[in-house]
This record gives C-alpha cells, structure tokens and sequence, in this order.
C-alpha cells in the first residue's frame, strides 16, 4: 500500500460578532458540523482532534459529535501560530496512518467573553519575566508588545504611518467584498484610520486587529477519503519555527527575525516553490506593521521593503501579491488565525465571489504568535 | 536513506519535594539538562519540544537551553495520559523527519504551588457541564470523581477495601526501595491505611496519590544519534485512546471502559506483543482503584480479576507482574506520570538497584487522565 496523503478536505465557520450568546463548546460544534459536512464526511468518520491551546477540548468535540473511536488528539502552543503549525501535526498523524480524519478547531468568545487584553496576564509564556519585569511597569497587552517592532522599524527603515493605514485599509477594503465580515458594509478612510485613539505608540485604534465571539474548524484527511463534494487542498509544505531567546527581546540578535523568518524557507522547500510562486498570502495580521513585517520575513520581499509595498497596492486584491481577501484579523475576524485556513481554501476553490483571486493556485498562510512563534504552510490546488 | 527510528535516548529527573523552592522553569530546565546529559547530547541537539498543557512553555525551555532551531513543538491535552500519548508524537516527528531529537518534559509546583484540588475547577474539560451540575453540589476535584467508580466497582465484582489497601501499601513498599521517592523511609502497614481520613468515599487519604513538587523530561532521539553513553529504549508501541462520551458518566455505555480500553489493544498489536509479554507494568495511580481498573482495562487481567491479583500479591517486586517499582504517583511523587517512563526506561537499562525487575526486557506506561482519556506504551530494549 502506498503511503497515503494528507488534503484538506473540508472547512466550517459561525459566524463572527461581538457576542456570540452561545458557549464556545457551541461554536466549535458549529463549525465542526460545517467544516464535516463541506467535505461531505460524516461525524463518525472523525478519528483525531487538534484544539487549540484554550477553550473547547477533544472531549467536548467528542461528547457533542458522539465519537467513539479517536485515535489521535495533540495540541500546539504557538499562541496565533498554532492552527498553522497544526497542519502539519494534522498531516504527520495522517501519513504515519495513526489517523484518518483529523479536525482542527479554535472556538472564542473573544469579545463578549475573556478579551486578550485583559486576560493574557498570566498565560503568556515566559512567566516569570513578564510577570517580574514587564506586568509591573503596565506593559502587559499585545498591542504593547508588538508596537515596539513597529516603532523600531520605523527608526530604522522609514516605515511611515501611511503605510501602517495601507494595511488597515486594505484590510477594511477587502471586508466590504466579504458578506461574513464583521467590518462588512463599513468602509475605512485614511482620515478615519489616522484619527482614531491612541492605543500603545504608534498603534492607533484601527492598527488593531478585531475581538471575535465566533470558531472556525479545518478538516484534514487522508486524500482517498475525498467525497467530491468540494475540491481537496494539498499541503504542499508546513513548517513552524521559534525566535532565538523568545523573551529576550532586549537582547535578541536580530530584532526583526522570528519564527517565520525560520519556518518560511523550510515550508517553501518542502513545497519546491519560491515566495514568487504563489498567488495569495494569508497574513496574520494582529497589528498593521505585522503584515510588513511577516511579508519581509517570509521573504515575499527584501526586509525593509515591505512599507512602500504595501503602500503601493501589491497586497490589495488585484495587486501583486493579495493579501488576506476576507479582511483578515483586522477586518473579518480573529479566530487565532485558522480563518486565514479556512480562506485560503476557499480562495483556492475559486468560491469568493467578489473577492476572488482570480485562478488562484497557490496560497501561503503564516501563523505568527506568542512573540516569537511563526508558521507557514502552503498550500496548492491541481 | 531508510527511514529514520525514534528511540528513548535519555532521561532526567529533578528531586521530588513539598516545597521545591524554585520555579517551574528552574525545575523543567534541570531535568532537561539533564535528560541531555543521560543521552550524551548537548542541548543544541535539541530541535523538538513536547511541553504538557500547564506549566513551562516551549518558550522557556528555547530561552534557558539556548536553542536556535526548533522545529517541532506540539503538546497533548489528556491529562495524566499525556506524557505518554506525547511518545507517539515524538515518535511522528521523528520518524517523518520533522525533527530529530524531541524533549517531553513536565515541571510542577504541585505542592507548594498550585494544589489539584484546590485548582481544577476551571480546567477540566467539559466546563459547562462541571461549572452548572456538579460544582455546585460539591463535585469538583478528582478523588470525588474516581471515587464513584471505585465504589461501583466494589458493588459490582465485589472489590474490597484490603483489595485497595494493597495497592497502596505495595506501591510504599517499593518506594522503600527508592532513595528518590518522597515516601522513601516512611513505611505504611494495613492499620494505618485502613485508619486514615476518609477523602472521598471509599477513597481514604493513602489511596490518594501524592502532590509533588519537581519535574521529569525525556529525551527521544533518532536511533543514529544515540551516543552509548547510556543504552536506547525501543518504542514497540504507543496509542491513545477516548472513552465514548467522556464526559457523561451517567449515561456512558460501560462504566468502566475508558480511553486505554481502546488503546491498549492498538499499543500491543503495533508492538506485535500480548499483555503476557510484559516484565513490568508502570500504572498511572492517581488512586488506588485505578491500578486495579487499568490491569483490567488494559488486558492483564480480565474484568473483576484485577483485586484479588492485588491482593495475591502479583503486583508486587518479585510477582507476576510488578507494577510501579519506583512508587508510582502514590509514593515516589507526581509529575504526571512521566516520572513512570522515566521508572521504565531505567528499569529496562537495568540500573534501578535494589528495586530493579530482574532481566526486564518488555515495560508497559499506561497514561490516564481527564476521567476518559488514556495511553499506553510498549517499551522495550535490545
């Protein structure tokens, strides 16, 4: 028997909003079901779970969808990297044959529920640290964190505020083509960007990212499972990678590399591709500088680059290199970043409509998290 | 080239204590080193990293050991069966190339710090259901939970107290054998089990596993890296398994089938062995019963047989079938169970001294947890 091979075969979501009015144990059922039956499989043929590091378990997805012989669950604690990295423990449980049908899933109340910022606290790595260190002088949200490599890289590289609202616009841009988005029908100037409130300088209110109440579920499968209902997506090269001394961002090397400056050149040469070969980026954009950011470091362009390219309109639709079509994090939704998967599936497809990348036969999707945590994997279609 | 063979190269271990005064990073990274150090590797090897869902991250371990390529980091959410399920995903990514030497490790407080009892609330899987039905009434930590099927037990195969009581004074017994064990030197006869407080009906204060302060990790490498400085250990077979439905122990088909009902028979057939080949079994003893339900459950005895095996002795160094030569959880301390594969591993090298199983050649690791999940292991050397 030949080895078999991992595709995604299907995708599922709820929808997004501010307050879901419904468990998180709900929402992952939802998109459970969804992501089940896109691929035209039922419940039962279900044999492995991936949740994320909080909120739904396995056993939760067992007890609501009545499984009865899962044979492979793990995790991965990448924070917004994990559901990319877990494409590839999805598809190391499949081609190993410890499984058949592994289901991905991250369910939140992340608005109406425990927001990011008022509970990460305790629970980001590096405890002590931040704990000792950083909690005690206020510096203790994302927005925080990263904005300090935002600034950096404006000191060091011109990046200029204009071309943090190109991000945040296109991303809103691309929203109002997307019906699911929760920014749908509200459109964004660049007035309105660059007059909103101060968050944590220099990121202003809309330099951020959105709190979600939705799920959004990825199911993986071995390739002669594929029903035919909807085209099966290849997984032509995963990988994760970790920054040097992730805490350390006083004394890291090379300030601007991560994770994904490690993951990117592994997943591409896994794929046999080059960043140039791909059609549409999925970019975790948690923040707007992010996205330059991780378009250097995964090398879709020289580092320092990456402001005037975006402010050029390569990542909008119809550019070079689109960016995030369903309006991202920013403008979608933020399900950890496994609603990127769930585009860049649908993208690949050829089901979006208006926001379509036309003939669109490749996709890379990062995953970026925890400071220091990055993933890519990219995926193909024949 | 063939395919590379994943193999337990090294083990580590910190001391087991009430009040380790240190933090768990301190403790993950001691018995990390020295993991490393058993195999005869350095800490650079290291590119893989298996955290358990609580306690010290990836991160930490990346910033203390100084590591630069990480290119796996998973983790597994079973509970008390993760160390052992999180074997077969270092084994996976080993084996397909993702990386080439995984660090397992867990690091605890478990004393001194946050205590099981007084946290799990909040935790355990299937939150709406404890957090509405049970908590209220009482019905939150983990003895209580066991505790209902130990008694169910004694009602239906006619189990008896002196059945459990044996358990518990065997697994003192051999941690008299153990200068590591917290227990070593403190000997516990049949009175003053039978005499002590009553926890949770029928679970009185010794058949209740410690809570331990330290930490254990394990080294699994490829097969060509191994340095002979200490002899590799052979993962014959690992596979987890799920109860049905979980969560629902009213309604639940069997009562006492749970995940290493399932996984149990999947670990032996991949290792091409029966339970009857075993030399030693390490049993995750959280409790007393449980030992005797997972010699049932995982096929060393049939159902029922499992309190009079006890009792007759067959557990015990220089029975049958001696289980838990270091102590178990209930003696030596509790780090998740991973402290069993590290019992095992040594057991198999040989070197455990005056409790050592003469000419082991073949351990079974069960893992337990979350009330449904469980994991074996068949380990075995040369």
């Amino acid at each position: 028997m030949s080895r078999p091979k991992a595709v995604i075969a299907g995708v599922g979501q709820t929808d997004f909003s501010k307050d879901s009015g419904r468990s998180v144990q709900t929402l992952a059922l939802q998109a459970a079901f969804a992501a089940i039956d896109d691929a035209g499989l039922q419940p039962s043929d279900v044999d492995g779970l991936i949740p994320y590091k909080i909120g739904p378990s396995s056993e939760d997805l067992i007890a609501g969808l009545g499984l009865t012989d899962v044979r492979f669950s793990a995790s991965t604690h990448m924070g917004g990297a994990s559901p990319v990295a877990s494409l590839r423990t999805a598809q190391l449980a499949i081609e190993s044959g410890q499984a058949d049908a592994v289901l991905l899933f991250v369910a939140r109340n992340g608005r109406s529920g425990a927001r990011v910022a008022a509970r990460l606290g305790a629970q980001v790595p590096g405890g002590a640290f931040r704990e000792g260190l950083e909690q005690p002088h206020g510096f203790s949200t994302p927005a925080q964190w990263y904005a300090l490599f935002a600034r950096r890289h404006m000191i060091e590289y011109g990046t200029t505020r204009e071309q943090l609202g190109a991000v945040a616009i296109t991303m809103r841009n691309h929203a109002l083509l997307n019906p699911a988005a929760m920014m749908y029908g509200k459109p964004l100037t660049m007035e309105e960007y660059a007059s909103s409130k101060l968050i944590a300088d220099p990121y202003l209110m809309f330099d951020c990212c959105l709190e979600t109440d939705g799920a959004s579920a990825v199911l993986v499968t071995r390739d002669d499972l594929v029903t035919g209902k909807t085209a099966p997506v290849d997984l032509l090269g995963v990988a994760e990678g970790h920054a040097d001394s992730a805490d350390d961002i006083v004394n890291r090397r090379d300030f601007f590399q991560t994770g994904l400056t490690k993951a990117a050149p592994r997943a591409f040469a896994a794929a046999g591709l080059q960043p140039a070969d791909v059609d549409l980026a999925l970019i975790y954009d948690c923040f707007t500088f992010e996205v330059i950011q991780q378009l250097e470091e995964a090398g879709f362009v020289e580092r320092g680059e990456g402001g005037p390219f975006v402010e050029e309109g390569h990542i909008a639709l119809g550019g070079s290199l689109p960016v995030n079509p369903h309006g991202g994090l920013m403008s979608e939704g933020h399900i950890a970043g496994i609603n990127h998967i769930v585009e860049a599936v649908r993208q690949l497809r050829g089901v979006c409509d208006a926001r379509q990348v036309k003939g669109a036969r490749v996709a890379a999707v990062t995953g970026w998290g925890d400071l220091g945590d990055g993933a890519l994997a990219v995926l193909g279609i024949d």
